[in-house]
């Protein structure tokens, strides 16, 4: 196994301008696992209630993604419920019922802990830190947050933080976690806080993201019609991943390509309601994706 | 001549958290001849006052840029004074004194009509229109705007927009102008108005281009340490017009190239108060800026 992610397994219930989806397959274990899966091979650490329908699961085995870490417990599913703007930019939260979620403690099998990543995604500190407790010794760890326990649990966040190689925020979270408004200061102080690398993803803005090597940055694909943007990021973390394991994160190369799928897949997932467009990505649509951002970006230096 | 510009040429009394500058060389039409002057020769049209300093006269001319079409009138010049604050990011202007531009109607020297290339800096669309009556055939005409013309002088800008081949705008000012809030959809509305190239500015998130090529897009250079922002977006033309003086702007690379000049130097701007970084700027800057920015993007297929 190349990547196990700790993370939610959830029923999303999203209203967009174009439809309502009730009971999709969501939670960022679920994103992230359908990208990686493209490139390489996954497994689920996660809790569903007894309500949890077969299809979903079905639909991430037939991906391939290993589901022996993905509890299920009696009780409700993690279920949200959210709607989106008419410029699908602005979200708000309608319903959140952690259900089966509230009491998880994330549990590694055995054959986990040889997996050579791990991704810990948007969850409570404290129990990123149970995971990095127990995990094995992951030659790559990246971690995800988001601006509520920055705001809510930082001393349990920092101790994540100092202790992986690679964080994933947002513009905002990267300001808010240090205090510069600055996005070149607050990556260089968040990777003086640790991380190895920090990846500041800007949705449409693209990404950035400083290393050992120096600064990378791409733009992001232009989507002509977004269609839900739920699970962007989570499907850039996985596209990330799925491309850096097997690979050095030291070496710039490997990362700029990951970098480059990252941007890809996430173009695809904002593309299809819920996962419907990130399941049917191929490796093939994807180097398309990759070839089509290269296109966009390439440029001769003058006098040459 | 390469390049005529028509614009403002002012006095800029500018706060940052760094320092007040006061009196420095300012306005659309120095910034621009500035930054295209490093690769291309310049003419200035714009009126300055009888209190215009001579040393600011000097440092345009010692930058070989064409002053025939800079009237001198009797009169202030146009003074504009302006606060940042503290992150840099917003700006209120204190003071603006129209001076002899209020009367201004741009008039370009006979030997200005055969440029290759024709930039209509940010003026009152009427007057971007009395230029477009008396000018030659330049191969290349282009516009910048803002949004208090869009709100305040939409009929006569679109008659401005639907003859020009290339228009520059902000990510707010391309959602203004169409009503579309998603930028791709903007963009190709604004193209279908018109101009076989539109060039979105976005600051510190980089740019964005669509052209009959298709798009085109490279994120910002990171500056560490922003000390003026005035003019990054006239600076930003000034570059991709001066790379692209004597090319053809059907031709892909010719525009991937300008823009990558273009973010190269708006990168530069910023650096310095007023102008003064810009005028230091080298073709061996330059060309190390654009080395930098091919070094942040450039990025391997997966698979290769």
């Amino acid at each position: 196994m190349d990547i196990v992610v700790v993370g939610s397994v959830a029923l999303d219930t999203i209203h967009t301008p174009h439809a309502v989806g009730r009971d999709l397959l969501g939670g960022s274990a679920a994103y992230f696992a359908l990208a990686a899966a493209t490139l390489s091979s996954v497994g689920v650490v996660a809790v569903v209630g007894e309500d949890f329908p077969s299809e979903h699961l079905r639909l991430l085995d037939g991906h391939g993604i290993d589901l022996e870490g993905l509890e299920r417990r009696p009780g409700a599913s993690f279920r949200w419920e959210g709607e989106y703007g008419a410029s699908l930019k602005e979200r708000r939260s309608l319903r959140t019922e952690l259900g089966v979620f509230a009491d998880f403690h994330p549990r590694l099998p055995a054959r986990y802990r040889d997996a050579g990543v791990l991704f810990l995604a948007n969850i409570h500190p404290d129990l990123q830190r149970e995971v990095l407790a127990s995990a094995g010794k992951p030659k790559l760890i990246a971690v995800d947050t988001m601006d509520f326990w920055i705001r809510g649990a930082l001393a349990s966040l920092r101790a994540v933080i100092a202790r992986v190689d690679l964080l994933l925020v947002n513009d905002e979270e990267a300001a808010l976690l240090t205090g510069h408004s600055a996005l070149p200061e607050a990556v260089a102080a968040i990777r003086a806080m640790g991380p190895g690398i920090v990846v500041v993803k800007k949705g449409p803005h693209g990404v950035v993201a400083l290393g050992p090597w120096g600064w990378l940055a791409l733009p992001a694909l232009p989507v002509e019609d977004v269609r839900d943007p739920t699970g962007a990021g989570d499907s850039f973390a996985g596209g990330l991943l799925g491309s850096l394991a097997g690979r050095d994160w030291h070496d710039r190369d490997a990362v700029a390509s990951a970098l480059a799928v990252a941007t890809a897949t996430a173009s695809c997932a904002v593309e299809g309601s819920g996962v419907s467009a990130l399941a049917l990505l191929s490796r093939t649509g994807l180097r398309e994706r990759c070839r089509r951002l290269r296109e966009m970006t390439r440029f001769e230096l003058p006098g040459e």
